[in-house]
């Protein structure tokens, strides 16, 4: 997994922090830590699997003495029925870190169905499905490791390791009296050698002027597929572009058809429908 | 808001660091530290508001500076058109906190609006809408608190402040050795003196050895509304009853109308849709 | 153990990290890592134990090849001159974790002897015997942990898992101008299903209001055991009933006899008496 | 207050995310936030004050629109009846941060009363009363403030800011085949130049020998006062003295008078007696 | 400043509870609250100024009374004898925070006047001069700020926000049996459209493939002047150029000449040289 | 190593999360997990070893599976072209963790290279080279512990295990109207037995001053080596002395000539230069 641990590690105390806080009154009451349990992880949905190796990692947390297996990795596909991993050991932890476990789960595998949902839909085009910032709070790197498992590629992780003019940006040069083209001068003077620039754009003429003023890549905002393809045919070669507005399964493929190199989607992490998976739980 | 200080500026700053990080190398290099600029929160949806607090803590959090103004509280219906807050101040440092702000008030205002749904749904029965531990990963607070703005009812907030005595409980009894009703008793035992004692149940025999054995509240787990009513009835006066188990708009009347006294819904904190709100910003 | 890994980890960190700090300036110097040691938990005074899987925590912290065995578990009777526990490897890492272990268990079983004494004192009468919120700021859960293992019940762990309405909430009620029975039926509403409320009363009067207007606990504040006799009598079979106020050893008995359910105790953990136990280090 | 802002942040942090958590759930339901309160510590019982800062330190960081004041100081000798600080705000914020604000308070003057009774009991002579690390973990800045507020004296606060020759560390040189001089050479090395050697020694002949090898303090181990009278005799003038063991009010005067220079008491810090102190609400 | 406050807090607190501590036991006892200082900042040494503001910030988490003025910004040019801030308030908390302050703002225009003699060394050269990942474990973020404020320009802030493709990376390549070009469009897939790819090589006859399989930047890696002039005459147009190995200020124009585009010094980070500026202090 | 687990994690794992942070997009997909891969830390100059252990730390927090040796330990004198350590397992995990090791390893290697040179120049010469608190802001213990591996004696870790009053706390009792006798006398009250007194003296008279007054050591500030030698004529067997003051390579024996018992430089830990070392990593 390319997640590393540190992150994981802290996502997971957090998760369990709140979950089990400072005990399971149920379970240590009810299940003597001498009985054996069993666990496997039941696919009740067709989808992505994501999040199989951050859910055996909350287990581990709670007994290190638990034997996890996962018989399906991240990123396949999944079907109804299947048993994508199994935990062994007192019943006792397996029915304290159930539910922390598939929470993680169930939104990863989620995010990885929708995904996987929007690439299939523009199958055959050579067009990428991108996510946003637009993800939960506190599970960034997570919800994207989901996007990536559905197979779609990851835009900004962050407000560093990208630079996307947006309009406001834009219109702050009013202010301050300078052209487009200075600034993005300024910003490639000072960001890293590795970043390239998106200017964001809602028409064909500030299309042009950003292409002119230095923007390698020309984010479409909330344009018609005819306008768009207007764009691409005008600038394609010179600079990439990506569509970007309310997409969905819909309209994904006429999108898609406009030309655009990327097509990125709010929902896939803003909207999430969870995936319908359950630890089923037998004495071991 | 009910939610502490101490909670709040822990969630807040785990979101900045993941989002704004190291910096905005975009924003500091168009917009000078000088140039004031006016954000104003704007609904495009109906639904009802939750996380407008949360969301003028993180432009704090961002830039002490900035002066903040809520124009409409937490908790109310909102509509398309209304603006519930506003921000003046450095635009600089409205840009770098916008889209972390919106990811909390989009999630948290589409929780309360789908719970407000249900609850509307079963308007004039004396049922109560509830939410589950299904919730994201170290949002759980925010989560459940907006279930509480959208008018429904907190279900338990982690393992040790509800005793829930679920079928995987139940079973370890026989390896144990032990009725239902000694378990109850030890489990009442060592709880504080506060909790009532949950059993979930999938039928109306589990139902009444429940009862018996001390149950407080019964859990009616995926059963038809016609079993639930049966029970209810039986029941009515010695319990409360929960019904669970893929509850949604269309069913959750005819679920209500079995008569019990709360209905718990996974969806709502586990398959969000979040509402479309936005920051409108202009130079100030 | 109860207590989850995450908060047993945190706690001991926090305290290694007072104690031992930078280093151990006096042992590394006289120590060599290659010399072994060997420690045994002597008991020099009759009692409880509690925490001795604490104290092993902090020696597994400090050195992972340490290998520990414990050899009465926490919550037995003990007596001078037992040996409870021992801890074998490099002695060079046991004097390093001695003392905060020792301050761990020490501290831990003079509140588990001490509850069992108050439990010892009313044995044979049908009441419990409980902790408050008076615990040591940042041990909370060890403190009630202790209790627990002394015989004692838990009373809230913190303010959100219990409703106790104090004298003050009562007063406020005469600014806001409504009645205990409304304010009881708000907070009935807003809570999870899972939690009772209990009402501070001080008299007769206000034990018949605090029923009437739907308290489901009472907790008898400061009453002389002939008032509580009485308000017990009265309400016996509709409500639980709390003695709080000066136990102690002395008088415990008499409360107990006024037939209250429980009887609470601060000084159980605010004014411990640790119990002598030593680490009895030789040479492996 | 000596003590710094990231400590005491950090230690008031802790306390309330355990105590307040995620709300006080009665409060919020009884106590709308208009409505303002007055709190008064009132104390009643005669001893030492001390925690009043940290106490106030608390209602802040709960709500930052309280208004404090410290009428007494902490290190003041107290009476019943006096009343040593107030709050003045939102009634609501008072009751959440009461039990968190007494619990510090009430420890540490306990401790500073007990402190200041054994320095009272040695009054006239040439002795100070020191603390030692037998304080509860998490808390020992605190205890240790509060001994110096009651008039003793400071130990080590950990084991590297002061080099502590125990019985087991001088055993450990016949392994290494070491003298006890070689090892004290070898550790005054290692130290800082700040940092004094104290050896503890259980008779005249290892007090000899400590002060032949270099030590500059003794630790006199469970002596009697006429064994300590004389080590004291014989060492006067080239090293320190500090009696430790088991040390009370009762027997405190007579190891006084053996001469040494300091005497040490664990049980001001492991088993202390909270001091009765009480918050009196208002209305405001 | 574009760092953000996070961030700030953090290093800020991290370097404290390492400085001060549990307090400062001399000035504590020199220096009652009440006697006012005046503490000004005095350039001993001609340089760039570089932490001025993490320096106030040190000053203010001490004590928040005091008064902070900054006379010259970040990023000036300084010379001996000028004073860069001030800070007026309780001379007792000037003289906790004092070290602190200066570690950072010594380090820092240490860092920034070494980057500034290197941009100078190669003034009228289109070359910039870069930092490399060779910084203070923990202050990366602060060290690279001071680049910047030097003169200098970013490169890699960790190993997500750019692709960089090292020797071993290469040489694995053998073992998975893929071509560079394979391998280049797996990671470009993989990364964010924002990212750019660089390849390490070491001959012309590894530019030339690097170039061919589709790197957009190479780093030349410890080559001769000639060597790079040689890479850069047949590259120019196509990619961009990054010198790196053991550049100083003598050799750094040599190199420039060469015509790469950027020329990268770990010794910037690595080995600082800090800038001589004390805190004059005087009673207020 | 003396440095505690704990401190040694949080160090690691602070120094990771801004290196590796979210990942290594490069090795990710270029090296796939199954690919073995072997490091060796090859010495590229003279110097003295310092940082082994930790830089094993920082590849076992990426990957438990790694195998480490250390064939050098720390504190040894090393040469070009040694070998002081290997790591063996996956390639991927070797160079994610490459970088923040090596960064660790040449800065502690600088620092206790360049204080070993310092020893060695005054060889023959009972003195003593020691530190200051001018270390880099989060990295203290590692800084020091790095000296004492040179050969180096550690000043004070924080302002609190050590008393030095300096020019600025002696002006102040001009304000407070104290003799130096007295407030010495009151920080040797409050301060722990086993912490001596060193006060800063610019000449003679003050040194004598500082000597009647009670000060045990001497620090003498900026002094030539003949004002110093004649400080220490007069009070040799009295107080110790320490030099201090832009001690360098050059004039260290002379300034050890005159008879001080300690040279503390700064420079030592604010200007260091790192010793080149290398991580050799190949297929395993």
């Amino acid at each position: 997994m390319d997640i590393p641990n540190i992150e994981l590690d802290r996502i997971v105390d957090n998760a369990l922090a709140e979950d089990l806080g400072w005990g399971d009154i149920t379970t240590d009451a009810f299940v003597p830590p001498q009985i054996k349990g069993k666990g496997s992880f039941l696919i009740k949905a067709k989808g992505v699997l994501a999040g199989i190796e951050v859910s055996q990692r909350v287990f581990h947390r709670v007994d290190r003495s638990l034997v996890l297996k996962i018989l399906i990795p991240d990123g396949n596909h999944i079907d109804k029925g299947m048993v994508v991993g199994t935990i062994d050991g007192p019943l006792n932890s397996i029915l304290k870190a159930e539910r922390t476990a598939l929470n993680f789960l169930q939104r990863m595998s989620g995010i990885a169905t929708a995904t996987s949902q929007l690439v299939e839909a523009v199958s055959g085009l050579p067009v990428k499905i991108m996510d946003t910032r637009k993800t939960v709070p506190g599970l960034r790197m997570l919800d994207k490791y989901a996007v990536h498992l559905g197979g779609g590629k990851n835009h900004r992780f962050h407000l560093g390791d990208g630079i996307l003019v947006k309009d406001n940006h834009w219109e702050a040069l009013k202010v301050s009296g300078e052209t487009l083209a200075q600034a993005i001068q300024r910003v490639k003077a000072r960001a890293s050698i590795f970043l390239r620039v998106e200017v964001e754009v809602k028409n064909m003429a500030e299309a042009l002027e950003a292409v002119a003023a230095g923007a390698e890549i020309l984010l479409l905002d909330n344009m018609t597929p005819e306008q768009m393809r207007q764009v691409v045919q005008k600038v394609k070669g010179k600079v990439l572009t990506e569509a970007s507005g309310n997409v969905n399964l819909q309209n994904v493929r006429v999108v898609a058809e406009s030309g655009v190199d990327f097509i990125s989607s709010g929902a896939l992490t803003h909207s999430v429908k969870s995936l319908d998976i359950s630890l089923e739980v037998g004495m071991g």
